[in-house]
């Protein structure tokens, strides 16, 4: 049995789930447990208020719900319980994005969703491994790496790009 | 005991309430009967759940739904019935309805809701009108009156302004 | 001779078409006989007045219309009759949809067009068999029905997609 | 009897006629008649196809349409006339004006609408004006002599503002 | 030597042309000279002013000024000249088009650019088609002939896509 | 000495101020300790970095940061440090708000800013509750009260809409 | 005569002035002389090209540009000389602004405008200090002063609303 | 060692870098040292603040920055130096670059940052060029080259395409 942190990762559509693999690559590399499901909160609203009543009683601490179009999935599953739960809007193929973003984050007062950028899954885990660092020592040693790791991976960059560019 | 066909009015916040006036008044012109209501997709989940569910039931035919912002409302109810589900885009204090605008029409395969203009809520009415015109005898006489009607209205107006801009 | 009840789709262009089977099919399934038609707002208006004019008695009780940019044609058809109208916005090469869409939702008082999401054929489809569920059971069962499986598709895609990422 | 060429103004609703009251008065300058008329492309679609008909047989030689929202009225007469149509967006209570003008300017190809700014009611008379100049010699001299009134209004300001300016 | 009337057709880029063949091909069609020209507003700021001030002398009825990005070339040559010009924006990489059009029809009083819809090439030749139709009765009688044709062509495209869908 | 736990809000400009009280006193309710900051990310940069840098060893365990226009704050401070930072996009005078909006929630891989709506300022304390609510079963408590109060209210202007409405 | 470097400040409208009176106030401040102007790109074409092409000659060495809705002003300045350019894109009665934005920023290839934010007069003033102080010493100076000041400011700012907030 | 006035071209990410070669191209070609280095204003913030900090001392003059989606770098280096920040909005995946310009260009009072078109890298260049021209004559001389013979490839495109129009 798992005594890892656990995150869910709801997505509205199965279709959006390659653009999801990063977010759980990401929690994994935190040594959080993702959760991942399929549910629709038009198609299966009945699974989709179950789960986001019950999550909090099986052990999730956070929830990422990611959709396109007319996202109401965060907000439902919000509706249901007090757990943080943070949007991902994906871009669909049309409204360049705009409409999920939209639907996600202009929520009402009482019940926000916090959200981030179009399409920004990997971001998302981020945000839950920094949320349950204020918990968990170990994933705020593993965020306070992972910071240093991007710094040196840009100034390595730098360096690359800086003999690049002389080179033109 | 009304035996005028029903139509559901949801609103979602009762800060609504005067935008709505004009529909619940153009329902019953059409002869009518509005069940009004406040019920929050975010803050009364279960009501919103409970209401859909049993709409049908309760002898409701169609759903009108306005909310702003993040406008899940009809998505929210259309997910639990099979009734008709048109939704009224409510303009709030920033974004100038976009966004309930983009959150009630983008709606994803399978649960459409019905969208009229942001704050068009008297058109909310009389699509009402014109779905249960297919039922309902009496209301398709007079949609086509109130049709003749505007007409009327208009050429009134024609002949005024002609007068007018001739005068300046 | 048929005796399902009629849907009509006019589309503003042939180029259209492709993207309206699915609507098409999806009215054939719920045992709706759709009548398609090309019907330019702009190119053809003698025959959209003449068409939306005759539908009533032609038994059509529900039109369809999709068509792209300034997309009047919902709004040009509604003007001749007092049947339902439901507006499919087309996307087109430029603004992302985002004409369509203003161009068919933002109806003005008295005259409204049903719109539903850009490109969203299919739900125009739908939400036709709802409004034609209020009186033909045979439909409103076949709607229920169709709730069903779409809750069963997500709930297979989810089982599904639990595996696959335990598996990454 | 007049001998004047005549330009008509037809707007979609009699509360833009504030906004348009410069452009008739604009017209009268440039000393063409106007034909004002009110009519709603929606709401009396016959009245304006019969109008958009007769127009050119009635001696009027450029159609000005002012409408907001979902702006259909300019392109609903073009249908009928091969006439100039020239579209005036009218801002109304939501989406700034953005509705009107993309319902206006994506007009489908074979049916131009000449579209000018939002509430633009005076550049829609001059630019009637420099069309009827193409036949009217007096037109064209007036709108030379416009053209340099413009230009020294403006180095009028100018010296009025420089002086404001060192002042401060 | 022509005697046919003329229309120019500015492009701000010679990358613009290939979507500018049709409104040249549309313009011959009406038996319209094209006198076709790449001129910069802003590259070559001098051509422009000479090309706009001399426009009329040399016979030009008409300037169609093509531009993407911040679309000044139809402000520009109107700026100099009192002929119509009508403005195509250009969609580019970025912006979906938007920049062009607002650059172009958002025109301050006293200088309008008649717009068309982005990259709507075909249907600002068919504008100042209509235009000169006012002068010249062979060009009003092809635009009679030619939306019969679009009507035409409107109603076989009914009859092939009628007898597609019966066979879905 | 304090011993609730502490939550920054940091706001880019006093005048911001009034906007915020909400949620300063809603942060209260829940018996966290507000620390309210002005901190410009462009006029005291250093100020920034110097208070995101020691948050966390001030005892701080979320960040809120509001801001307006190019709202960078919220990325400013997420770049110094690993508490989780929420951003409340702030509309000013021009744009709405979307500037603001996405100027915050779309941020690169690696930094997350968990954005609310625009001026969401309350949502963002609920927000701070949620996640301090994983680690303080005091505020986990309270918020499930607030659920309470929040649908209770709902219902309390649903009985009061339900008379208003059958008095129209 | 002054031996100050100048700067001018074009408007494409007197009406504009109100708001670029901060942006004489700061060239002042910095001691920069501000050569005030009102130039309309479309009315006074011949005037926008004399000031560019002399201004140089004249003296000047930036050129600020403030107009709005299709806001050519800066790029018409720029097409007739190598100066520096910053364009100020002024809001207008529709579209909040994103018009003459577009209009300025867009700018092709081999013209660049600079541009600042919407209504951003005093910041193009403090950009062209900027610039200037890449020459001249003393404005170095003043904007290093400047830019303590402000920061003062802001801490003096954040002072208060501690304890503001700490009284609510 | 080299003597040429030094531009610094600051990019948010390595994946920029292909755009941004026609502005390093540009630089040289006005014999202007392009100083490039990749720096992300969330990643790499100190850094962010040490360059910007020491860019006047070590003898850079302009700095370009280069940034996609919430594009703060502009803003960030902007806080920490008086020199003039010109910002390159990169469009990235969503939002067709709407939200990198408005994260660069809607700056708050005292910092500007001299925003150019998205993906308007070249312009850039030139923008510093001629900021620099103010002291180099050198470049001033060139900037007048390049204009002239931005014009002249201009009318060879004119007549090129003159010749493939008149072959249609």
């Amino acid at each position: 049995m798992s005594t890892k942190p656990k995150v869910a990762l709801v997505m509205g559509s199965d279709s959006d789930y390659e653009k999801l693999i990063p977010c759980i690559k990401m929690l994994k590399k935190f040594e959080i447990e993702p959760v991942v499901r399929v549910i629709s909160a038009h198609r299966t609203p009945d699974e989709a208020e179950r789960f986001a009543k019950n999550a909090k009683a099986e052990g999730i601490e956070v929830i990422l719900a990611a959709a396109g179009k007319a996202a109401h999935l965060g907000g439902v599953l919000a509706a249901f319980t007090t757990l943080p739960v943070i949007g991902i809007p994906i871009k669909s193929s049309t409204m360049d994005g705009l409409d999920s973003l939209l639907s996600m984050v202009q929520m009402p007062k009482g019940i926000p969703v916090a959200t981030v950028a179009i399409d920004g899954a990997d971001n998302a885990a981020i945000l839950a491994a920094q949320i349950l660092a204020l918990k968990y020592e170990n994933i705020a040693s593993m965020l306070d790496e992972f910071k240093k790791q991007m710094a040196d991976e840009v100034m390595t960059k730098n360096e690359r790009i800086m003999l690049e560019a002389q080179a033109l």
